[in-house]
């Protein structure tokens, strides 16, 4: 038996599966802040897959897949925009020490792109880009249907490509960064920002019973409420704008569309390919297929423990 | 006996070789607008290349690099923003037609990577980018020894990446793109708007002797003249800009440029390392190698003339 975890800037996600890709049990719990914090949040949700004590001794490994760039020789972070507190810490290790269970740590995007080749669409495509839409943005690349990791195991930040050079600041130091523009907290922040020019949007209301997240935004835009459609369809602009120039870049067969915010395939996937269409190079641009990941819930944590299945094999 | 043929948006290059890659011959010759005439040009530069008409029967096979997106298998261009008279033009066919020597087309960047391979540093290099800065960007991928070209034959039009979505009109129909402010066009075109700024400038001298070149405005900035050293200093920013967006995705060992700007690498290069360092992601932008093509001339040439080679065989 294998664990797989999925650590974003929001949510940790985990499961627990065997050989063939099967779901013994998945949960997941908020990230939390600081790396002790986070440590401990991976614990509690391994506790929680388990289940019972006596099934310890039966996990072979333990895969994480987390937001930023990884050295994944050395199982640590290296800097990760979006998870702050775990800047150069050494995550696996800290999981290893604690569980006894070998631990090793990959991308998240890449845990993802993983996990798609396994139990999702990816088998069906040699070259093809893998986009995580959550907190941040992330990427994978797979070419010739092997996956692209750069030399330090870690590449495909597309979230941290820009699309304007004297644009909106990103905290990991550039500006005009795609995930300024188009994550999950850009989406909120941009909808926060204009409420005031809608006084009757729905948002208000629902505001009004909780706090606002991007999945309320994404429901009242397909209820039809101006303002969350008007948000949507400017955020997916701005996605095609980043896609149109991966497309330029790589030409692929498919875009496969991950992370929370990939909920919302039905509005963001429409606009993103009229975006492409509009601005990347005829002979680069078409018949190119945008999917949504299989499972946006258990596949990148699969991702994570096929990756350490076949690492410690 | 391969010929190799270059062709660019301002001037074609053209190489007579052998299997081992020495230059017997090599001229240039200017572009010329439409296909017809630069179909006649191509025929010139053969002639010139082959000297005597007794050679003519031990050429094998012609290659040429073209800039734009190429359909490898038809051999003909499928758009070529710099060279607009050769949309969806036949190219290899009507050169094949009229020399009686099997013809094949490439992108111009793919046989610059493909010389660089061959008889330049590329050898040095798992997974590395070419940069071609002439009339247009272009760029070339390398990963595991491989060339990536996408579905097509054609792929990392980096110079149609947009670094502003707001941005300078491209002819290719995108806004922003790199090659609108950092190609010798972009170059040349920036320095002209800035002249009346400059009253004092070396430039305005040079104008009176001739056409303003990108390759005076090089020659210029490094005599100190301060309207060139400008020019020079934004240009390779917004270069940079671009390459931290190539450097975020890829995080490859090495940059290699060429084109004719390439020419003036003292002034570009350390600006582009600078730019990235400021810009690009920590565990991504380490120990990038940043590298001149070795022979702008006659690289590319000898690659188009490769690629002949290894598919004629």
């Amino acid at each position: 038996m294998f664990i797989g975890i999925d650590l974003g800037g929001t949510a940790i996600k985990g499961v627990l599966t065997d050989k063939t890709g099967a779901v013994k049990s998945f949960n997941k719990i908020q990230t939390g802040l600081g790396a002790e914090v986070i440590v401990y949040n991976i614990l509690k949700l391994i506790n929680i897959l388990i289940n019972k004590r006596s099934e310890h001794s039966r996990i072979s490994a333990i895969g994480i897949g987390c937001a930023g760039s990884i050295d994944k020789e050395k199982g640590s972070v290296i800097q990760s925009p979006n998870i702050p507190g775990l800047q150069n810490y050494p995550l696996a290790r800290a999981v290893e020490k604690l569980t006894g269970i070998r631990t090793c740590l990959e991308n998240d995007a890449a845990v993802a792109v993983i996990g798609e080749m396994w139990v999702g669409y990816g088998r069906q495509f040699s070259n093809w880009i893998m986009i995580t839409l959550g907190t941040g943005i992330g990427g994978g690349l797979v070419i010739d249907n092997k996956i692209y990791t750069g030399r330090y195991g870690s590449s495909m930040e597309i979230g941290h490509t820009s699309i304007d050079y004297k644009g909106r600041k990103c905290p990991c130091g550039n500006t005009g960064c795609l995930e300024a523009y188009a994550s999950a907290t850009a989406l909120l922040k941009y909808a926060k920002s204009l409420l005031r020019k809608y006084p009757n949007s729905s948002l208000r209301k629902r505001m009004n019973t909780g706090k606002l997240e991007a999945r309320i935004i994404a429901e009242e835009a397909l209820c039809g409420d101006p303002l969350s459609k008007f948000v949507f369809e400017r955020v997916s602009e701005w996605l095609g704008i980043g896609v149109a120039n991966l497309v330029n870049i790589f030409s692929p067969e498919a875009i496969i569309f991950g992370g929370g915010l990939s909920n919302a395939h039905s509005i963001i996937l429409p606009i993103v390919k009229k975006t492409v269409d509009e601005r990347a190079l005829n002979g680069l641009k078409e018949n190119i297929k945008y999917l949504r990941i299989k499972n946006e819930d258990k596949t990148p944590s699969l991702g994570a423990a096929k990756y350490a299945m076949d690492l410690f094999k």
